[in-house]
């Protein structure tokens, strides 16, 4: 499996002249962004390609290779992928459409029965493959001026659907998250999410698993990954085709057998997977579990320099099923000393006027009191006395490990500038108090 | 109430030398953006600041005033307030804080009887005040470099915490977002939110009024108010303090008895108030129903270039209440002849290789279908044979006034740049399909 992300010695077969074909934006990824191993282009009428030296087939590079990415025709596929399992080739990727999901069962039948022969592992076909941001091993098909790829992260991406993952991929990284592994796997021919599941599990740079998936090929085999992947790190799960309607668009997209969203709920939960409703909460929920550590328990402190988010947050807290942590004696009494201004304890309203010191002396409190488990930082950039110091004093207190903090800012550009340099700290950052708690509650719960 | 907003005569009292200090900050606000009227500063120690003369009281000023800021410390705005009244002054937005809410009792009822003896209207005191976008009339205390001022627009939004306000205001102009007019009205000593909702109400600028509230001052007025408006334009409210832990909260916060949650919900249902659960939904909501047309049903018709994204829209069409148009048979029949790959008609998937011509073929079919009364456009930008001359064909069929069109699209900065164009054109777009159906769900029922 590892070799789908980490091949050091990879073909691409079908690299067309012509820029806007799917090998040849393939094959650019390759002279363009820096993989670190080769790569030999396979085109069965070019001498070369941009100066690449082009071989008529496989067969003809003068090199052991580990992997090979097809981007030729579904027809000419059969024969290319039998070239792969001559040259000893035992993993590619198949990008190419016009199988099953075409209805061309019998094209279908003959491309299994030959990675069946050679005991080729495949991904795909009719996927957009791989793209690791170590490697740059990148199959996406999709212009990058169009499409950003990520930088170096801890999440890793299981996508049933291609045109979710990518775009969900561009998106996150525009909102700098970083990643590790993306996978879009297609057809599932002969490997499905499972086994993918299982794979990076095992990754060391894969801390966060996030999937999406309209139906798991192996229900007994998805639980039994799941079960066992999930002791060692979260998977963060959205299913589409939660109701009939949707189930029955799913059977159109990817030939699912969808089964009812109370069945997955269920077995998600069996397996440990945090299962989660919209695209935009699975990649909130994935940020906390990433930045954050685990919290002891589900006390929440929240500080705030403004009244209404403290509000707002509060009554998110309690709707998630979370509690208000309430402050130990100590603790009290500090806040009455060093902090005569604030009337309530939680959510401490550190007031419009707080300022960077203030927050240093509410952030020391809460921190230290172990009827604490986790400190919700609101801070509203807006008012001047909240000088950008207060970012090293966040990422001072972050690094003693002693509770995970969150924070929720809402803004403009100043306001972005402080929230990434905390993120880029470690220190999970939110735009609204109520998605910040939803996310907070699966950390809780993992 | 039209001079909180439009007065040509204003003086600014309190205005001090200091750059930090609100009234300083305010008198800039005056000076560097371009206020349609006149201004006078009022300063009892300085005879000029930054070159503009100071007055010693605002009875100096040589010319008539139709309001007057002050900046003063509370205690000195007893006489300074009396003063007003005494040069004929009948609007006042009072920005000090330190009355009532910090248990100053009495302060806060020389106050009120000195605004009751010259029969002033006041916002305020304890507040950021007011924000007109067109007059450039600005009350708000913090400083440009953290909180941008929105451009003109059509929104307008009443907040009784300034926090919020403030911090959302500069959140939704990074996010494009045009305004009319922004209140936060503090104690609410004599204009509640019920006079600013009847105001806007009126105003031909405002389209959709935002109300953030904790509780209404009084419940009769508050009902009676909306329900009058809500009859010429919609109210998007977000209630705080909806959980018994956060009402608790909400008393310390603004002093505001909130009231059970159940209780507003009844109200707001009433009053014909569209009731939102986060400030990220409070502007979705907004957004649609400033931009898009009042649709005749809630039988949703979706398009898009990804699967996955058909079937969570699908998902979230079911699970908001609404349904999925079913084409008529003279549509079903264009589809199979203009657009033959396709094999399900809602969603309508253009398959991953859709073209900028198919989304038209596609956008004809649905706005053209008595079945059909809102079009979801699911774009996905990161094809290259979506080519950017799609903004002009989905502004071509949006300015038919056929149904309305509401746009997703994920991605990076490419996405940016034209889900940013559709905006500007009067289009509204969403990044995830989730919420921009949660929109759509008030677009229906209002």
């Amino acid at each position: 499996m590892d070799k789908f992300f980490s091949a050091k010695h990879v073909a691409i077969i079908g690299v067309s002249r012509d820029t806007r074909k799917v090998g040849h934006v393939i094959f650019r990824n390759f002279v363009d962004e820096g993989f670190r191993g080769k790569f030999y282009v396979v085109n069965n009428t070019a001498d070369a390609i941009l100066g690449h030296p082009a071989y008529k087939s496989v067969l003809d590079v003068p090199a052991r290779l580990d992997l090979a990415i097809v981007a030729v025709p579904a027809e000419a596929s059969i024969q290319v992928v039998d070239e792969c399992g001559r040259k000893g080739i035992k993993n590619v990727i198949i990008v190419t459409a016009g199988y099953r999901e075409e209805g061309n069962m019998e094209l279908d039948k003959r491309l299994e029965e030959t990675l069946k022969k050679w005991k080729i592992r495949c991904v795909g076909p009719n996927c957009l493959g791989t793209f690791d941001a170590y490697t740059k091993l990148d199959t996406l098909f999709l212009p990058r001026y169009r499409l950003r790829r990520p930088p170096e992260g801890r999440l890793s991406f299981v996508c049933q659907s291609g045109a979710v993952g990518s775009s969900i991929l561009d998106l996150a990284t525009s909102q700098g998250y970083g990643f590790s592994k993306f996978v879009s796997y297609g057809n599932a021919m002969n490997t499905d999410e499972s086994d993918l599941i299982e794979y990076l599990g095992k990754d060391s740079k894969t801390k966060v698993i996030c999937l999406y998936i309209e139906g798991a090929v192996s229900g007994k085999k998805f639980l039994k990954t799941c079960r066992a992947v999930t002791r060692r790190k979260p998977i963060v799960a959205l299913k589409g085709g939660r109701t009939e309607e949707g189930s029955k668009a799913a059977i159109s997209h990817t030939g699912s057998l969808a089964g009812s969203a109370d069945v997955y709920s269920a077995v998600f939960r069996q397996a440990g997977v945090l299962e989660v409703f919209s695209l935009e909460e699975m990649f909130e929920v994935a940020k906390v579990l990433e930045k954050a550590q685990k919290p002891a328990g589900n006390r929440i402190m929240a500080i705030t320099n403004g009244g209404g988010y403290g509000i707002l947050s509060t009554d998110a807290i309690v709707q998630n099923g979370m509690k208000l942590a309430s402050l130990s004696g100590v603790s009290r009494e500090r806040v009455r000393k060093e902090l005569p201004r604030v009337h309530t304890e939680n959510p401490m309203d550190l007031l419009g006027d707080a300022s960077t010191e203030g927050y240093k002396t509410a952030l020391d409190i809460a921190v230290n009191d172990k009827n604490v488990d986790v400190v919700l930082l609101i801070i509203l950039y807006q008012t001047p006395l909240v000088t950008p110091e207060i970012v090293d004093i966040v990422v001072e207190y972050n690094d003693m490990k002693k509770k995970p903090i969150v924070v929720v800012s809402a803004g403009g550009e100043f306001t972005e500038v402080l929230k990434q340099n905390l993120e880029s700290n470690g220190i999970p950052n939110y735009t609204y108090p109520e998605n910040a708690i939803r996310a907070v509650r699966r950390l809780v719960e993992y």
